[in-house]
């Protein structure tokens, strides 16, 4: 908080107090923390849920209080839906006139999102693969680093490691954006939003403000990069440019983006008055910007044909490569249910046939199988209380589903009235926790927080 | 087609020669099956999937041609249609004057349903379990029947037992509507539709045009009777009636009802003008109608809030117990499925806890868990691309959505523009083909289809 201070100061605007107000009560909240809770023992792997959990709420309850402190965000509700949304990289705003906000309060809703992203990273490569949640022990040989007996100086290597790398990515795409004729203050906050794949902007009409193909495209390229397992980029940046070739989640994202993407510019190209240099600029950009679940926009996808709807509505569910910053059910996930759900069919035709499941040279165990089908269940089956959570505070069917495909998946805008040219002000406060809790949930990969709230966790 | 023939010949009206037509084409048809396939070597369990999806595919295309060649229904497309929503127990229709068909097209139209859902039966409990689909190896030990080593004469006794139970109920309820004021031809029509959870009425306002309690609540118990497994039935007409509470599967499938049903009935109570006594009477039709595939209405349920239709959409997967006449997921694999995600949820917190999967006094193996998972995914899998075409034919969001749930779950009426007051006559004729496909997918359980277009099927 003290950085976006630091920005207030720059440009002598009404948001310094707060800002350090809330700096205060953090630092203070932090020393507390130290003094009553230090622990000497190490770690264990499964006190990483509670850690994990309480740091993503704790994160959204202190950083709500700017916005709420300095009176932009009079309700305390609002201000910390806004947070939990910057720090799970969803982008679901309540403002409706973002361009009002002081610049260091711009700063810092931009900045949840970079911090959210990081951890994330390091949730996705260092953490929840030792837990083994969901399938994402497939990930605990690829963690780059050292190899360390202990949990805490090996999670402290990975981190260094993978945060250069984001760090260094980020530099450059704010180079870029500023060259292609952005300002310094919207480089960095729009960057922000497209590395943590999470979608706020500095402007009411999101990237669509700027109307800039350079911008556009520039923002297409790290939403993809954003959206890829950082690992890869580690590996890549030491040389092994071609492991991203090699790696069948990556191939199978970017082939997702290329068949999403060939048949919404098929659709506005040809029931449209778009041109196909249009068409592919703005059909490309928002099947990106909703795959990789960020959610910035260049154009109003609800008044684009319902085919073009669905298939952005079905990628709400797919999101990013596991090990990246994007939110949803994670590609590697798809993909092996995919295979899984073929095999059943094989193995009707040959009975007796051994089939296993084959991710590139990789033969995926039968019980990691079995994870990832559990996680998918349990993934629809939030969903689905959710949608019928928001359907009894008053939404039409189109937006609960909307609502709650966006918030689980971190994306930012749905469907209905809370597409991409509205925003989450009008839904009930109990919606705005609800929602709420639906992207964290969704940002921790579920099983942290369900077993966070699990009576029997605690007894033992 | 004879039978509705002597229906035709008690109204005396204009369908009698098309009837007859149609009856000699397709005893010509017979005749020449039988002469030019005829096999003598015993039927082979995969030739199962063939003779399944050859049987449903022939019944539709001579079934349609009394439709057709009277002129009632002037396009093949959509007598085909109609047809296949009959035999599959769907009960979608391009009509939207039902009550202009003379009395033995109408007869015929429901004899479909009837004759469908002896067919479901059969397969469901006789067929499938012993080619292992989707979970239903688990009633191979229930279908009653003396034990046969081969196949055909099993078959053969399994069948006569379920439709001598089929026929009893059948008779029961024609006689207890007859007795609550429908005429006998209605009262006919009405339990095919009903004991086959088709849904197509004689009616234009479906079952809302008699406004008759009674008439509401029959029909309750027995959409119902028909939602259960009908090994289940047989056992408790043997006097063994205490089999019902003892049903895992059977008891899920009420506590659904009861659950969907008191929501809905506490929206139409506390959000609209109805009665308790109305909104029991409605809500709970329209629950089990939904939830058993039946389809039957007596009010507009896109009237009724958002939270109403989202849980009769969702009860649109679920459908009934398998060994019904029921459509969809079939509870059991929603039952099991259930339960393997908390297990999921379970084994992190004991991550060297044995989990099995119990339901009832039975554990299910993991691989039949492997298969209903299967099962559930390649559902979901066909569901998305049928939403994909149709939305592709220019339907919109929420009729895609619609339509392709209630023709794969074989219910019949779905959301927007094909919902329980509109009909699918506007749907372009691809779109139409495109749903009877999704009709007998859903219903033959996916995989028979599935393997019978396969190629490598045909190869050996």
């Amino acid at each position: 908080m003290l950085i976006p201070a630091i920005v207030s100061v720059i440009y002598g605007e009404d948001d310094l107090i707060p800002l350090t107000i809330s700096a205060g009560i953090t630092a203070i909240s932090g020393v507390l923390l130290i003094i009553t809770c230090r622990v000497q023992h190490e770690l264990r792997l499964r006190e990483g849920f509670a850690l994990v959990t309480l740091t993503w709420i704790s994160f959204a309850f202190l950083g709500a209080l700017p916005f709420y402190i300095s009176g932009y965000i009079p309700s305390y509700t609002d201000a910390f839906f806004e947070t939990m949304s910057g720090f799970t990289t969803t982008g679901a705003s309540i403002l409706s006139n973002v361009e009002q906000l002081p610049h260091g309060l711009l700063f810092w809703r931009s900045f949840t999102h970079w911090l959210g992203g990081m951890g994330i990273i390091l949730l996705s490569l260092a953490i929840l693969p030792l837990l083994g949640v969901g399938g994402m022990q497939l990930y605990k040989v690829e963690v780059p680093g050292p190899e360390h007996d202990k949990l805490r100086p090996k999670i402290k290597d990975t981190a260094k490691i993978l945060w250069e790398v984001y760090l260094l990515i980020s530099i450059i795409e704010i180079i870029l954006l500023y060259f292609a004729g952005m300002n310094l203050f919207d480089a960095i906050c729009h960057t922000f939003g497209t590395m943590a794949t999470g979608g706020f902007s500095t402007k009411n009409a999101s990237i669509g403000h700027y109307n800039n193909a350079w911008i556009d495209y520039i923002i297409i390229v790290f939403m993809i990069i954003a959206g890829i397992n950082f690992s890869l980029h580690y590996k890549a940046l030491r040389g092994k440019v071609s492991i991203y070739g090699r790696d069948p989640e990556t191939r199978f994202f970017l082939f997702l983006i290329s068949a999403g993407a060939l048949v919404i510019i098929g659709n506005l190209y040809f029931s449209y008055n778009y041109t196909l240099f249009e068409g592919i600029q703005k059909g490309l950009f928002q099947t990106v910007s909703i795959l990789t679940t960020t959610g910035y926009g260049t154009d109003d996808y609800e008044k684009w044909s319902s085919s073009s709807q669905i298939i952005l509505f079905l990628f709400m569910f797919l999101g990013g490569c596991a090990g990246s910053t994007g939110g949803a059910m994670k590609i590697m996930r798809s993909l092996v249910l995919l295979k899984f759900a073929i095999n059943e069919i094989k193995r009707l035709i040959h009975p007796n046939a051994v089939l296993p499941i084959r991710i590139g040279q990789r033969s995926i165990p039968r019980d990691i199988v079995g994870n990832i089908a559990g996680f998918f269940l349990i993934y629809i089956g939030i969903f689905i209380l959710g949608v019928i959570c928001m359907s009894m505070l008053g939404l039409d069917v189109l937006s609960s589903l909307g609502a709650v495909a966006a918030s689980i998946g971190n994306i930012g805008p749905g469907l209905g009235s809370v597409g991409p040219t509205d925003n989450y002000a009008h839904i009930p406060d109990v919606g705005k926790w609800i929602l709420s809790f639906l992207m964290l949930v969704g940002r921790l990969e579920i099983y942290p927080v369900i077993i966070f709230l699990t009576p029997t966790f605690w007894k033992e």
